[in-house]
């Protein structure tokens, strides 16, 4: 079998367009804090008129291919992971083919997986399999992650956010997965869901969202640990991995998310519990798993108890997420690259866990093993490509009177036909794609910004 | 690695309601012999509102378990192919969970899988390659394509139809995957697309979507050659496989492909072309691409020269998607199980060719060895456990009248909250799940029909 099979590269994409939490808050009339400690978010990133899931998914496979040097011939297979659904039946994958069928190869397996915030997860294992595979025919495999997250008026609002991730697939991979450790959790619920077939907005109950988060992370962190043990016959505790990354809705969630697998570690008597820790948790060790989740009190006291421990394993993935806001399923590894662009060759050698959760539900908890790996595929050179500060930096905020005039023309946009966009592409960075118009027939053009202001406008093709 | 990795069980489930397409020919206005003939159709099945992908998939996996004596905690994979969207973000793979939370088994990793047709042909080989992979844990992979075909009045509107099937995937299998022989051809086209998001009928062109259903065929046929005569140093050609399945939107189309195929290996000077059929085709060897797909000609004398060896090689294969019509991702599968009901343990040592199609587009072109294999999971009793004959006596015709009234109800149900059905599930057979209501919260409700008139209603939960 293949060896060593996992990420070898990596490029994120988000728009350059966002607006500030604080702002919002104010704009919102809501309380001082609310989503900037309450959330625990600093700034949303969103599409403007002129972008969405297929163009930033474009852009940054784009990207990716030619900031590696991977010719396109070399991909042969090419999965999606999105719960942004502008076609219910042709694929997000298929419109990535015009890139590839320039290049004369048109045979890529893979379509797109969907279950919420967990479809980038799930393409992800699909193309780690296929190299591991007897179908592998040595070629590399390529995810991608893009999502728009945006939620009608209201609480939900300010958990918004947009990106799309690009990862490719293959063996002897500086980001390599120990795929025996992995503990899932699926289960049929209602917390998140989009029946409102015509609306791009969904139908969540957010406090029911966040109990079955922090019940899915305790089943699938169990699972984890047992299938661990067996395998190497030691108790796994938080000590044996220097990094948690978790799916994050908003920061906050990801505070309790850590906080939750202390508490689990103290009822373990996990190793990586100290005395005073344990005391501490000790009067809440005998709560039933529903009053534990609703329990203020325990969350308050092993959020404090973790918290040297955040700041330690956590903290360092945490920066896109919270300055970009929610990217379903982009989100949890733009958690993964923000710490790749913090920590990058300090890594090396290094266990990472992370946690994938979607609604509905879906999650799974897995374990990374990261080596600094050989040019252009390391992980220094990972941080160098993504180059994170500068796409943070170039941004454009909007007010929130802008952001709302956005959301309300985007409502209008969503699922409709004959229609031209701005084609302003003005905020845009050379070599994004953006959409230029939708025809009567719903059929969808593209063009891409030149690079370096060359001024041929590398429009694609409608298809046959 | 694990070895003969494959297709260990397979189940099929299609509604008991259904409408002649003679019959559909008179009430439409057709020419007689345009549904029956024109496009080679018997008979159209379809979900009353009682049914919908949910509880076709719910019934049939139930079913398979049932049957082959499946502990449900024995699965590790779920997978579903499906381009019937009832959520845009929560999956049917988590409907289903509900059938084995009940066991206590959560840890099923997979989820949904979509490009038109195609999905279904993805999750079955990320289930194979799941089981090929360092990640498989030892159990089985269960594999779902269910769909629901419905076409908005007009000419499309015959070429619909409704199933589930459900195949089990494990190692030592009766059906073996030759993963190396394998071509695919992805590429970006508005064949058949569903960007109206309200709606359930797809936006669709018929005569394009015929010409790139052929255009992929060729070229995965050309990729698959060249694969196998890499691996084999032989040339492929028709006789190296003893039947050939298609995906069959309808019939004419699978009569129209094979002959393709013929005219390919006679351009090919392959060795399954006699000197008679090498004489009738020469003349087209000069055609173009273009012309070659336009060409009323070539298609009839191709499928004249074609006869003989479609009756033997493909012809078996053609029971139930004319009896039932396009089921989409199960499509493919429901002419595989034709050819399991036909010819069964005849099949032991022969060679099977599938190409699945989904417009949009993706396509591949597989191969599948057969062997008996060993109770239950063996060729003849895959054959008694599907009891197509059975299903398909059992059905109920309606009249087109009741056909185009159902039709239009479902109309109003797509996308629709707060209503309850009728729960008439006096047309089900026993076993068979349904739809009981949908409340103020899109949440979907279903029952199961008691099997041995047990009066209990096993009622599913809303989750949690």
């Amino acid at each position: 079998m293949t060896k060593n099979v996992g990420i070898l590269a990596i490029d994120i994409y988000f728009p350059p367009t966002c607006v500030q939490q604080e702002a919002l808050e104010t704009h919102d009339g809501a309380s001082k804090g609310k989503y900037t400690i309450g959330l625990g978010q600093d700034c949303l990133g969103f599409c403007t008129e002129v972008e969405d899931v297929i163009s930033m998914s474009l852009t940054v496979v784009s990207s990716l291919l030619e900031k590696y040097n991977v010719d396109p011939k070399q991909i042969g297979r090419l999965e999606v992971g999105s719960e942004t659904v502008i076609d219910k039946s042709k694929s997000i994958k298929t419109f990535l083919m015009q890139i590839f069928e320039k290049c004369g190869n048109t045979d890529i397996e893979g379509v797109d997986s969907t279950n919420a915030c967990y479809g980038g997860t799930a393409a992800l294992f699909n193309c780690v399999n296929w190299v591991e595979s007897s179908s592998w025919d040595g070629r590399y495999g390529l995810v991608v992650c893009t999502d728009s997250a945006v939620y009608a008026e209201g609480p939900a609002r300010p958990t918004g956010g947009a990106a799309a991730i690009a990862m490719l697939i293959g063996p002897d991979a500086p980001i390599v997965f120990e795929s025996k450790f992995r503990g899932s959790h699926m289960s049929h619920v209602y917390d998140f869901y989009k029946p409102n077939l015509a609306s791009e907005y969904p139908v969540v109950d957010g406090k029911l969202s966040q109990t079955c988060y922090l019940m899915a992370l305790d089943s699938c962190y169990k699972t984890f640990c047992a299938k661990y043990e067996k395998s190497t016959g030691k108790q796994f505790s938080l000590s044996d991995a220097a990094y948690f990354v978790f799916h994050s809705p908003y920061n906050k969630l990801v505070q309790k998310s850590f906080a939750r697998l202390v508490f689990n570690d103290s009822v373990r008597k996990a190793s990586s519990i100290d005395e005073g820790a344990k005391e501490k948790l000790a009067p809440f060790s005998t709560l039933s798993g529903d009053e534990s989740y609703q329990s203020r009190d325990l969350e308050k006291v092993s959020q404090q108890v973790a918290k040297p421990l955040f700041e330690a394993k956590v903290q360092p993935t945490t920066l896109i997420p919270k300055q970009v806001g929610n990217m379903y399923t982009a989100s949890l590894y733009a958690a993964f690259a923000s710490l790749l662009h913090n920590k990058n060759s300090e890594l090396s050698g290094k266990r990472v866990i992370l946690f994938s959760y979607g609604s509905g539900l879906t999650a799974t908890m897995f374990s990374l093993q990261l080596h600094e790996g050989q040019q252009p595929f390391s992980l220094s050179n990972i941080a160098t490509v993504m180059n994170v500060p500068t796409k943070l930096k170039s941004r454009h905020e909007f007010s929130p009177e802008k952001f709302v005039e956005t959301m309300h023309l985007m409502e209008h946009r969503y699922g409709a036909k004959d229609f031209v966009t701005s084609k302003d592409c003005s905020l845009l960075a050379p070599g994004t794609y953006y959409l230029t118009e939708v025809d009567y027939m719903y059929r969808r053009f593209y063009a891409k910004k030149p690079i370096d202001g060359a001024s041929e406008n590398c429009s694609l093709t409608n298809g046959h």
